[in-house]
């Protein structure tokens, strides 16, 4: 994604681009604010396929009719328990922290919490959502609905589920929780993109072909659908994300999920399902952590494969980028520098703090 | 597992064998009972690994002390809507079933409930307990530690993490709900252990040498660990089911996990984690389901790729299994068979109803 390092962002720039473009085209400012940390903090972290290389199509949306600016999120059935958010078509960044908010609020007196999502739009990574109800001590979990159809059901031939991404995420005593955030498909669809664009072969495993059948010809892939981890495996687990992020709020499924790029004037009613568990009810916090202590403890000590000198755990090598990032910028894309600094000009805002 | 198909067995043979087995060696008639039926309903659906074949090891452990014949399962700490069990290392599936009970008796009046477990054992097939959530209208979830540690971190080259599995499954108007059941691994490593006796290799993403690099020689496998799918989102993923399975109740992870077949003598301290979101609490159980009727339909009416006539969905397979078995009788094996007819006479129970 950002092979060609032309630039080096500080977070800082990039969060009053975007706060201020957000704010320039109708959305109030403490929603602008919490999407743009959300998705900055994609880039921080190295996930720069949910940073600010998304930014122009959310602006687009918005100015298309396709995403409401102005939303506000509300509870359309509730438990003292779980709840049901109706997000009003608002940008899925925002809509996804209230959501998440709820769910740790109602998990503050020790229950679990599930909070389920419709008419909400793509939220970024996963991970943030799950890290938020780590922060407050609670082990996070966060499905979502992929933005775009680019799997077949196995055996199947026909773009009807997406690459459906979830996070679970768990207290350490560590500055980084523990996270999962992980799409169900071997390969992100973008590389193969970039194979195609080369002219080179993808490996047998990444993609089919129109047919359904394994390709290694990167054009054929890109008419194709993505394969998914573990083959049925990952097709029971795409499905799974995805029933559980649509199923109980009605958000939409299968043939009724929208193309976050191509049909930029609909609403995408996109879902999503968050759920936290608070440890102390189960436990001592003490003797849950002094637990992950010797369990990080058992993966980073183990024994090393040839040629590898460290073990991560997961969401690890993402915290050493966000450390990176903060003291000494985010790599920005040429292309994606001047789509961003065009933007800013076009809305007046300042994008010059570079270093 | 099955390949030669020496004898079709009624699942009421086997249900009386294994009660009865399981009763002469101290087990309580309730436990027994919740426990056999347990684990012929994974070879009544096909899932022959986690079926009868494990029954001499269960009756193993209790005679060698490893496992409590006569476990009582005990709440230690709860809250409205969690509790942590206690499973007295009891046999593992009559731990789980009653955990998930605990669940769906939390969740009766409309909450989401979480139960962890410790001092459990193998508890067999993941499903078996998500499907007890959805026959409840309840989404249910299921995650278990593996009895074996067969994995290495990403990057490592030792045994510290287990294949864990998880299920998850939905409820649906149909006889059997939609179920997600896998564990993480690319292949089983019984398939390892085949292909090593045939002195066959193996592909190449199945397994790892004792240096932890990939190998297709089947014998320096067996050495090794096998491949998470997808690579490095394997390992977080079933880092992450081990972390969700053992962390909230102190049950065993990583070097503290015991071999279920090399150590007889001694409680593995097997963790579990159930949990339930009743589907009514979310949206009226008709509108979900009209749903879920959709999105079975989008799956089922895909276009089918070259060569497939029909797409199943998750564990489609294993209840047409179940109607067959029921049915025709559960193929067993001839050396298994043996077994099992040794076990039989040794205690002087009945097993005799053959097709």
């Amino acid at each position: 994604m950002n092979d060609d390092t032309g630039h080096l962002v500080s977070e800082q720039a990039l969060e009053s681009l975007c706060t201020n473009v957000f704010e320039q085209i109708g959305v109030p400012f403490d929603a602008a604010l919490i999407a743009s940390k959300n998705l900055i903090e994609a880039d921080l972290r190295g996930v720069y396929s949910h940073g600010v290389v998304r930014f122009p199509i959310y602006v687009q949306r918005i100015l298309d009719g396709g995403t409401n600016p102005k939303a506000e999120t509300r509870v359309i059935r509730q438990t003292r328990t779980t709840a049901v958010v109706d997000g009003d078509n608002g940008l899925g960044h925002y809509v996804g922290v209230r959501a998440m908010e709820m769910a740790i609020e109602k998990a503050s007196d020790g229950d679990c919490a599930f909070v389920a999502v419709n008419n909400s739009n793509h939220f970024g990574a996963a991970a943030y959502y799950a890290e938020m109800a780590a922060r407050k001590n609670m082990i996070g979990l966060s499905f979502t609905i992929g933005a775009i159809n680019h799997m077949a059901p196995w055996g199947g031939a026909e773009a009807v589920l997406g690459n459906n991404p979830f996070a679970i995420a768990f207290p350490t005593r560590e500055p980084s929780p523990i996270v999962l955030d992980m799409a169900c498909s071997v390969a992100a669809r973008g590389k193969i993109i970039v194979a195609a664009k080369e002219g080179k072969p993808i490996p047998g495993d990444w993609a089919t072909g129109p047919d359904g059948l394994p390709t290694t010809d990167a054009v054929e892939a890109l008419k194709g659908f993505v394969i998914p981890v573990g083959g049925p495996k990952g097709y029971a687990l795409t499905l799974a994300v995805g029933l559980l992020s649509t199923m109980l709020s009605g958000a939409a499924f299968g043939r009724d999920v929208g193309d976050l790029y191509a049909k930029t004037t609909t609403a995408q009613n996109s879902g999503h399902l968050f759920g936290v568990l608070p440890v102390a009810s189960f436990d001592d916090l003490d003797a849950y952590l002094d637990r992950m202590d010797a369990a990080m403890e058992d993966m980073r000590g183990a024994k090393k494969a040839k040629g590898f000198e460290r073990i991560y755990l997961p969401g690890e090598r993402e915290y050493l980028s966000l450390l990176d990032h903060r003291k000494n910028g985010i790599p920005i894309g040429t292309e994606l520098f001047k789509e961003l600094k065009a933007l800013a000009e076009q809305y007046g805002v300042p994008f010059d703090l570079l270093s």
